[in-house]
């Protein structure tokens, strides 16, 4: 850990740097355990020794950034859990035991909470998890409504998929399709957690993570992670109807998961367990230096 | 879970109907799990069968509420890893790995953040704990900067303390001094976590709960969870210095633990244990409807 420079006060602000370069310094600030353990991938992985790893995730709702005080509560509901079993799915686990933080105005109409509930329990209820507990404060009128989200999970020994295994000449796949989520997905994906299971134990991938920020930004950091480059081709990756390679790049909230697997893998069976849904090949990592850089996708203080 | 009546929308606000009502509608809505596991404690446990019990539990604070923007950011990241620690204090566990998520307005400078972050890992390191995880998002100019901390803990089998075993006839007792903790107490408290620990397995706790919202908030909720009215002994009740007794009941963010205990319990080994911190006997459970009732505390929403 770092000790205090009284000489240099860092005056320069979040939207300066960005949240990458800000994560990167604060995780020498602070006793994080074992790497592989801390921060910087889609769950933080706890070893305890047994035949089960528990996985950790937490994540933020921001009104007026993620969702819209008019937005359906119910579906807001459902996202808030669906966006942290999305992270679980990305390491080939599930979610278990759900806490849930709200951040509210007084004038927030009961009904309006209730409803987010509801969705919350939608979500839970379809992925088999739990609510084991919840917390209320209170922010000062004219500030936006923040719900925070925490999540404990699992995933068996040895099937847990970090972000730092690919190798270049991997293959780099992604499920579903991309762009396009502000018509509406972003409040009702579904978390990818069968699939991303079923990968794990059968397609020996190398790397995976979800799409929250947009392949843009997504597919250079499981790269990065890997101590990779990558060359995407624009031509394969998978668009939503309406939407262009542009958006499919860069409007985020897609919540597919972003995987690499060694350049023989074959994906026979995929069809047959997730009908209707794609799986397509959409670059390939290449050794670091190599390949090229993408610009856009979703940077939280940008 | 009870479903939507599309007759009933609440107009009501969380000011209107308070926090402990609210929770009790919420809880209501989705599942939790089996009693015992879910809302309503300190905690949330979670009893996978093992000699350990997991804790899970997730705390937020709001700008303006909990900490001003000119506070030392040091102390506030403190308070953000302490306030959930006193929660595992008062189970008689501890806490383990930690998850922080900020909501934070773009114009935030990084000097502040990594102060914040210092402060963190000073309570993390003095209580033995890790940052598994954290996120950063961004909440919208003129909007009050929220941090969610969640994190777990454990506790051995058989030392787990909960709210809901008080009895009539218990004494009640408090750890340290209450009151004027705005004075600079709330910021730089320091959780009970051996105390917990040391009662937990000396004292025979029927029921314990750490004191955040005030004697006047918290006192009412340990004796309902035990099924058992209160008899306040107002004059034994110990103030931090300059404070009277109104203040050490409703100035709330003590952060001592309340706790019951059979009307024969013992004192012997807490001075030398614990020197300087006083273990003062403030009253004792009775039957449910008698007794008395009290005013004031902290609500969220008031």
């Amino acid at each position: 850990m770092k000790d205090v420079d009284p000489l240099f006060y860092d005056m320069r602000t979040l939207a300066d740097i960005g949240e990458d370069a800000l994560i990167a310094r604060l995780v020498e600030l602070i006793p994080t355990g074992e790497a592989g353990e801390g921060p910087g991938d889609d769950c933080a992985v706890v070893d305890g020794g047994g035949e089960t790893l528990r996985l950790l995730k937490t994540d933020a709702l921001v009104e007026g950034v993620h969702f819209l005080r008019d937005a359906d509560p119910r579906a807001v509901g459902w996202k808030s859990v669906a966006r942290v079993m999305s992270d679980f799915a990305a390491m080939g686990g599930t979610g278990d035991r759900f806490l849930v933080t709200l951040a509210l105005p007084g004038t927030m109409e009961i009904a309006w909470i209730e409803d987010f509930y509801r969705g919350m329990g939608d979500c839970l209820t379809r992925y088999g998890a739990l609510l084991a507990g919840g917390e209320t404060s209170c922010v000062p009128e004219g500030s936006a409504a923040v719900i925070s989200v925490a999540a404990m999970g699992s995933v068996g020994r040895g099937m847990a998929v970090m972000r730092t295994g690919g190798r270049p000449g991997d293959g780099i796949w992604v499920t579903g399709r991309l762009g396009g989520s502000l018509a509406g997905k972003h409040l009702t994906f579904s978390p990818r957690v069968e699939e991303g299971r079923w990968i794990a134990q059968n397609l020996r991938p190398t790397a995976m993570m979800d799409l929250s920020d947009g392949l843009a930004k997504d597919l250079p950091r499981l790269a990065k992670s890997s101590g990779c480059g990558f060359r995407l081709e624009r031509a394969a990756v998978p668009c939503t109807e309406g939407c262009g390679v542009a958006q499919a790049l860069g409007d985020g909230e897609d919540f597919e998961l972003l995987f690499s697997a060694p350049p023989d893998m074959v994906t026979r069976g995929w069809g047959e367990m997730f009908p209707g849904l794609e799986l397509t090949r959409i670059g390939e990592l290449v050794a670091e230096g190599e390949g090229e850089s993408l610009e856009g996708g979703w940077d939280h203080f940008g």
